[in-house]
């Protein structure tokens, strides 16, 4: 009876998407663990951009600053 | 000193209803373990129910074809 | 179908006591919210007292500072 | 850059389907969301048995009524 | 490769403010630990008033009490 | 009445370095934010290697590709 918990950025995610992804970590689990479906919950939590930090800076300005290094703008790091 | 994180699916949960769910886990904190309620932390999470899954389903169509499964309408595993 | 995470210190906490938290947070979901006990998860996490930090200080040394200020050893804030 | 959890029970996971579920999961967020996998986090928590309750009870105990109620000894619910 | 969640009550934290705790908190893990920063995450959550309890009781209340208690109206335990 | 949750790969973490820890973020929350430290708590959880996740792989296995890819043997991405 498993319990997983997505945390991505607020960034659009469809109702589709996030079936997708409730379907496919359940099957996950199933295959790898012969874990039971009915037992298996999935939350998935999306956060705000300013609320999520990487190399020490919210992701906004850390994609920024990594796409200028990289010489293009090219988002990166999703 | 406890921290408590209640995850509940987002439909409709009243002012008062957080304030008991608050008042009774504490409680039960202060019963079963001894602990100061004032170093107990309880956070509550509503979820939206797109982004809620079980048996492998977001919770509204594992609900749905629950109700079908069991010959009528009635909400089952809220 | 909630989903419940109690964090406490670790120090001592019995299979009896786990049973009456997850008991009792589980009726007060079904009280409280008309949860299905069926479909509703907790999970307990015993955390080292090293690893539980307040008020700047790892737990232990809290407690220790504390008793002293109130002029007594009796433990406080559990 | 999503951070997944998965929590299961205690129950000998092993190395290998630990690795399986890192990949899984990693690979998931690439199809649906086109994440990349280098910002991807998996963090799996391993439950002891009896710090997990559904329906009210520790989950061994779950599993016992559950199983004699079905009639048989078979282990349900994984 | 650190994974630190901060939970706050909502109570208008500025986007500088927030960049400042992913900036600290990465700082910190990277003075203590020699962490990576490229490879440490950092989610922030800001939490409803009344989704928020302490000593039993929503956070508003709780704090309300306490500065009656206080013989003041100072907002005490942010 | 903030919640801090770390979490860190389990190599060798010092009580000395977790007492640091929590007396950082605690700090930065009052600085930042003006928080009471009486009111903050910290939870550190170490994570075993095999249980943490990263570009698909368990942590050991990137560091190895990483280091190989990088042509050297450093230890890269805390």
């Amino acid at each position: 009876m498993p319990y997983v918990n997505i945390k991505v950025t607020r960034e659009g995610v469809t109702e589709s998407q996030k079936a997708s992804l409730i379907e496919g970590v359940t099957n996950l689990l199933v295959e790898v663990l012969q874990k039971t479906p009915a037992a298996t919950m999935v939350v998935i939590d999306e956060v705000d951009m300013e609320n999520w930090g990487i190399g020490g800076l919210p992701v906004n300005e850390y994609r920024r600053r990594k796409a200028n290094l990289d010489g293009d703008t090219k988002t990166t790091d999703q």
